[in-house]
């Protein structure tokens, strides 16, 4: 019954015995599907390994050098599958990024998928292989190695499934799916049958790491039909699909919690137009992408700017706005790391008035500061203390989730 | 000056601490030469465990999938080696066998080196970088994947030495050059200064594990100026040159040792026509290299018939062996794994006399026993009993190099 792609992440791939398990689950549906395409991570540990060595052999390892090491770890988990596939008597073929015509383009360690050529693919599934293809990689038009950055593999999987008009894409990882919280910090967290590929979307962006957004967002193009689910079980998982009409949505469907967050404030800089530009210009030429900004004016002229990014990129950052400081007359730089995003997402918020009211006070019934706010159409997000950020995921799952 | 090939081997480049002592190597050979191509075999250790891997999950791999397993290694390694350098301001790129133009044909995990297609690498090296390449690999005209074999590395700059016109191939690694017989053994063993091509190329097939036989062979028929030399001090090593004329040569040059032999013997065969044809047609077609062949007719019409092979295929040789064994009507075929060649080559023996009497008179003293003889024109080789072995090294050595 048509093709099926299957992912499988790191964790799953952790070691030889995870190999042969992940090889019995292939077997299992080679026999239900006539075609399958499977892709692969690296070994759990194996890409931060490499990035290690890399930054310990060089303070900026040139990208393209990264590249061609991590994409090695893809490369390795996809041969040793196909030879397990095939100690199980299943014809299988792993495929490199280049050999899976995996077209790249844009930056090293962050490239975009620019085409996906199946011309190999589909006459490896004919002659009745198992196509195993190593994820998060490609080749640009220089024959060039890429990287898609964290996630890729993912992308990989979601790519192809559409380019090859997949009958479903499944993700498989080490959780059982989307929970209406993280279940490490909310016991009570519900696994969600289906979820739509915008709230999912909204999600994954907001900290949810179960799928990357880009993966969803190309998901939600092709209408792919896509599940996540747990490698370690027969759970059916959650299926990410289009946004159901008829009954009426519960106002949030979700609680995500993205505790890799910084804060930098520039102080009391003069409040006049192009102050914003010329900060965030510079951010922007980086790179750094810039999450929540908040801006208050003071009564004597003078403001102050705060931005959330990454922490990952919160030196870089740092580093910009001391060096741009006098360009826009800040007093101080100053920086936090014990900061966390708590989000709730929901497509019913589109409808549902008063969501935020009750969001604020069940944060305020359970002394939790709000340090900042940020609002989308199916998604309100507030800035808390990162040792707060825990009971504000257990507050909102309360009110919004019982 | 020209530019230089240097090739470093997996014991040189076995962790961070020692890529970064090749790092350093590399930038100062970038000082004295105008060019500098460097060829990375994998890590120490890392290919073996890699086809470890494969075997625990199929108990025969397909070569394929073994060779794109195999293939990462060095990549890794020439990633690696590329940051180090740049870490250390020096220009470097890192190319993968197919970006280094390495167009192989063949069997997988054994294949061959059709032909260099320098471009790219022409370019990297016109725009001042030192290019890495990873060894032991390159690509198919089908952009398979596919590996050279044990030693394989050694090849790759071979080849690159002779497709570029290199001024001068160095081979780095773990020991200081070419001995007159391993120091491990013979502890008077002395570095040779030069040793001609068929020498060294005799000595490599007969068990001196220092180059690979292959890369003599492609040496020598480029004329190119070979030298193989440690990368742990600053000696100069072994220059490996065509054959010098004028002075008289010694009769023996070096003392080799290969422990990895088994002997299988098939008794009681009739004595007729096409016996040993068919046994080996038979290994031949399953490309299973028979070393020594000694065949004794016995008095009542029947021979045995003694082969030594590698003892890494001694296993399928003795099923071949048994297989076809009504076939030859053999009355028995048994195996014997505690055997070793002793040999000692020297170009000197084409025009001395004597040189096999005193070979045998001076093992006769040690009490060691002679299995097999075979002899060419500028070795002698002996099949010992393998814990016999160093004490024939020992007394090759002091008989014809003290």
């Amino acid at each position: 019954m048509g093709l099926v792609v299957q992912k499988f992440g790191g964790t799953s791939l952790a070691d030889l015995d995870h190999i042969r398990r992940v090889a019995e689950r292939v077997a299992a549906a080679r026999e239900k599907w006539d075609q399958a395409i499977v892709v692969v991570s690296a070994m759990a540990g194996e890409t931060d390994n490499f990035l290690q060595m890399a930054e310990s052999l060089s303070e900026s390892p040139a990208g393209r050098e990264v590249d061609l090491l991590l994409a090695s770890g893809e490369r390795i988990t996809s041969a040793l599958l196909a030879i397990a596939l095939d100690g199980l008597g299943v014809k299988a073929i792993s495929l490199t990024g280049s050999q899976a015509g995996i077209m790249t383009e844009g930056a090293h360690t962050r490239a975009r998928v620019r085409k996906i050529q199946p011309k190999r693919i589909r006459r490896e599934l004919e002659e009745g292989r198992v196509v195993i293809a190593a994820g998060f990689q490609g080749v640009d038009e220089f024959n060039e190695e890429q990287t898609l950055g964290r996630g890729g593999s993912d992308l990989t999987a979601v790519a192809l499934a559409a380019a090859l008009e997949a009958d479903l894409c499944e993700i498989y990882t080490d959780v059982e799916g989307v929970f209406t919280a993280d279940p490490r910090i909310e016991p009570r967290a519900r696994l969600l049958e289906r979820i739509s590929y915008d709230e999912m979307m909204e999600l994954a962006s907001l900290g949810t790491k179960v799928l990357q957004s880009r993966s969803v967002d190309l998901a939600a193009k092709y209408k792919l039909k896509l599940v996540v689910r747990s490698s370690f079980d027969e759970g059916e998982g959650t299926l990410i699909t289009p946004e159901q009409p008829g009954f009426e949505a519960p106002a949030v469907t979700g609680v995500s919690c993205d505790k890799k967050q910084s804060k930098l404030t520039a102080q009391g800089v003069a409040d006049h137009p192009g102050i914003a530009a010329t900060l965030f210009g510079t951010l922007a030429e980086k790179s750094i992408v810039v999450d929540i900004i908040v801006q208050n004016v003071s009564a004597d002229g003078l403001t102050d700017i705060s931005i959330t990014v990454n922490r990952d990129t919160a030196d870089e950052a740092e580093r910009i706005m001391k060096e741009t400081h006098a360009s826009f007359a800040a007093r101080e730089i100053s920086r936090d790391d014990n900061v966390a995003k708590v989000s709730i997402v929901g497509i019913g918020m589109k409808s549902q008035a008063g969501v935020a009211s009750r969001t604020f006070a069940a944060l305020a019934r359970d002394r939790i500061n709000i340090m900042m706010i940020s609002t989308s159409e199916i998604s309100i997000s507030v800035i808390v203390r990162e040792d707060q950020a825990d009971d504000a995921v257990r507050a909102l799952h309360r009110e919004f989730m019982a």
